[in-house]
């Protein structure tokens, strides 16, 4: 089975990794990383690269798509070559899903019109202009489009989307292998939960950087 | 503040890219992925490439060390080169951490001599053989040695570290940041609380691998 996860200048790596993290120890599945064109993409903050072994063209048909996110999908958004490639892709796809901010580019592409789609949660205005309901959950599924939260969501994600694939006991064994069972240091890992100040903070953080 | 993650062939990714994804985003933090030669470092079933951008030894003495695991660490256990740079970069650093059987690489280097720590459940056993009493405990603090369970355990080590250098207002920041309020889809991601024939599962698919 094909997974193919496209990257980009400026992704953020943890949406990227953490389901091949997941998906790649499923059987027989290949997760490729690609790009317009191949070579290392580097991450906002430019402290890590990952490889892009393969470029879109080599890989049009998938059988499931995960489109990462980050600073970098705000130039995808009018960017053919990987809109078509995503286009193309989930016309044939099994599964087409998203982690944090690609789910713009899925909305760019216009393959969640009309849908409710979920993304980073400072960015649900973004999805809206696109004729997309925002939803505050973790994990959206609208047929065999899944949209994750942000960055560490995809995780989630992915190890739902291995249960559908190969069943959840070996969904279950995938989990076990990478030992999540999250201690997460603080309660409120969300805007809602998280005291109002720490929400500013963020807020403010992320204006700053775009 | 320097943050070094040393890399190497047959590395687990999300191992490295869950603390990078945390510690990255500390004001005034650089990480920098370094390896005994500089370039692209593939995991362990060869589909993903993290790039390392400098040497070793250009990065001697940073104020953070997070050893990352995966199979490749059973061939770093004899490496001197790596061993030498973890002795040093100990003596000099703020904090010394691991994720999963990264601790195995602090084991070989001496310096977790006589303490607790953890690592991936599946190989407590190889820790005894260093003199170190393994924890199924997420986190193990020993003084400035910090060591993380399996895989995903490195996303809230890196968070409990965050706190400890920069607050936890901050650290709360960053896992608002990652959007960190996990929801994994089974209950049980530890062998105490998962089904026994799923742990099974995970130990003879790891046999297969090693």
């Amino acid at each position: 089975m094909d997974i193919a996860i496209p990257i980009f200048d400026r992704i953020t790596a943890l949406d990227a990794v953490g389901p091949y993290e997941v998906l790649s120890r499923l059987p027989g599945a290949t997760v490729s990383f690609v790009a317009a064109e191949p070579g290392p993409k580097r991450t906002e903050n430019g402290m890590l690269a990952l490889q892009a072994d393969r470029a879109l063209s080599e890989l049009p048909s998938p059988e499931v798509i995960v489109v990462p996110g980050g600073f970098g999908t705000r130039a995808l958004v009018t960017d053919e070559a990987m809109l078509d490639w995503i286009r193309h892709a989930h016309e044939h796809s099994t599964w087409t899903t998203s982690v944090c901010t690609g789910a713009l580019l899925l909305a760019a592409a216009g393959i969640l019109d009309g849908l409710r789609a979920t993304t980073h949660w400072l960015q649900y205005d973004l999805l809206r202009r696109y004729g997309v309901t925002p939803v505050a959950e973790r994990i959206v599924r609208e047929g065999k489009i899944i949209t994750a939260a942000g960055v560490s969501a995809g995780i989630d994600m992915a190890l739902m989307l291995a249960a559908e694939i190969a069943g959840p006991e070996l969904a279950h064994g995938i989990q076990l292998g990478i030992e999540y069972d999250p201690e997460p240091p603080f309660p409120g890992g969300l805007p809602a939960t998280a005291p109002p100040e720490i929400v500013e903070l963020v807020r403010a953080r992320a204006d700053e950087l775009a």
